[in-house]
C-alpha cells in the first residue's frame, strides 16, 4: 500500500512546498487540516486563493497592496521627500513594526545576485528612478546585510547619487548575514538612526 | 495602517490556526505563498478542499480512507485475526511503517479523557466490539503510552478479555509520556516484538 491514501498524501505534498516546512512537519499539518471543519478547511482554501488573486503590487512604490496603493503610498502624512529602499515587502512590515519611520518606501522585489542569475534588470529600479523628482532629498537604502544587498546598495548608490540626491545605509546595527525580516525593533531602531552617507 | 493589508492577515491567520505555527512562521508561509504561481496556489487550495471532501473513514476499521475500505482492510493478505487497536490514523501510519506487523487495525479517534471531557462513548468503541467474532485471537492495544492512552487501554482490556480474546499491550519500548507519532521504527518494532499480556 502507499504511505499515505492520495487525497492526504497531496496535501503533505503542498505543505512540503512552503519554506521550512520537512516531511514530519507537513504531516503533521495535513493531519490537523483532516480535523478542520468544512467551514474552516473551506476558509482556509480561500484564504490561500484570495491572497493570490487580491494582492497587488502598489503602483507608486511597488510594494504588496489589496489596492491601487498601498496603505502607506496612500496616507497623506508621509513623507514624501525621503524613499526607503527595501528588497521585499516583509522588509517594510518590519521596518513599519518600528513606528520611527516617516518616509515613503519602494521594493525591488529581489536584490543583485549574479549566482542566481538576477541581474538589476530584474529589480524594479526603472521604478524607482522615475520616482526621483526634485522634491526627493534622500533615499535609505536598506537591503538586506548580505553580499547580494550589499551589491544592490552598491549599485543603486552609484546611479541615484550623481543626481544630487543624498543616499544613505541602513547602519550595521543589523547582523551581518542576517535577514531584515528577523531583526528585532530596537536593532532596526538604531540602524534607521544611526544610517550612514554613502 | 494595519500591520498587514487584508487578504495578507487573513492568510496569516489561517496558518496560524495550524498547530505548532506561530506568528512568525505564519507570516513567512504566507509571504511564501505570494510567490507562488496563480496555478501553484490553486493546487495548495484544492488539495486542502480535496482532503476534506474525499478523505472518509473506514467502514469496517475507521481509518481515514478515500474509499468504502481503507488500504488494510482491503488487502486480503492481511491477518483478521489480531486486531491493533489505536488512537488515531496518524499510529496506523507510524506501525505500517514498520513492515512487520501484519493484521488489521481498529482506529478509536481518541482516547479516554475526564479532563477534556471525553468518555469512552465519545470513542469507536462500538465498532470495535462488534467486530469481535470468534475469528479474533488477539487485540493488541496500541494507544499513546500518556495517562490517557493507558486509561483507555485498561477500559478496553476490562470489556474485551471477559470474552475470551487475548488482549495485549505494546511493551514499554515506547518512551513514555510520548506520542507514537513521532517514535522511531526500531522503538516501534521492540514495542510489537515485547508487546505483554494483560
Amino acid at each position: 500500500m502507499a504511505e499515505y491514501i492520495l487525497p492526504l498524501e497531496k496535501l503533505i505534498e503542498q505543505f512540503r512546498h512552503l519554506p521550512g516546512i520537512g516531511q514530519k512537519t507537513a504531516v503533521r499539518l495535513a493531519f490537523a487540516v483532516l480535523d478542520f471543519t468544512d467551514d474552516e478547511a473551506n476558509a482556509f482554501a480561500n484564504a490561500i486563493r484570495g491572497a493570490k488573486e487580491n494582492v497587488k503590487t502598489c503602483s507608486i512604490c511597488q510594494n504588496i497592496s489589496d489596492g491601487e496603493l498601498c496603505p502607506v503610498c496612500a496616507d497623506e502624512n508621509r513623507d514624501r521627500s525621503v524613499i526607503c529602499v527595501v528588497e521585499d515587502a516583509k522588509a517594510v512590515m518590519s521596518i513599519e513594526k518600528v513606528r520611527e519611520y516617516t518616509g515613503v518606501y519602494h521594493v525591488l522585489h529581489g536584490s543583485i545576485s549574479p549566482m542566481a542569475g538576477i541581474g538589476p534588470d530584474k529589480l524594479r529600479i526603472p521604478e524607482l528612478l522615475s520616482r526621483l523628482t526634485a522634491d526627493v532629498r534622500e533615499i535609505i537604502i536598506a537591503t538586506n546585510p548580505t553580499v547580494e544587498g550589499e551589491a544592490t546598495a552598491m549599485y543603486l548608490t552609484k546611479l541615484i547619487k550623481p543626481l544630487g540626491i543624498k543616499v544613505s545605509r541602513l547602519a550595521y546595527g543589523i547582523p551581518v548575514g542576517g535577514d531584515l525580516e528577523y531583526a528585532d525593533e530596537v536593532t532596526l531602531m538604531r540602524a534607521l538612526e544611526g544610517r550612514r552617507l554613502m
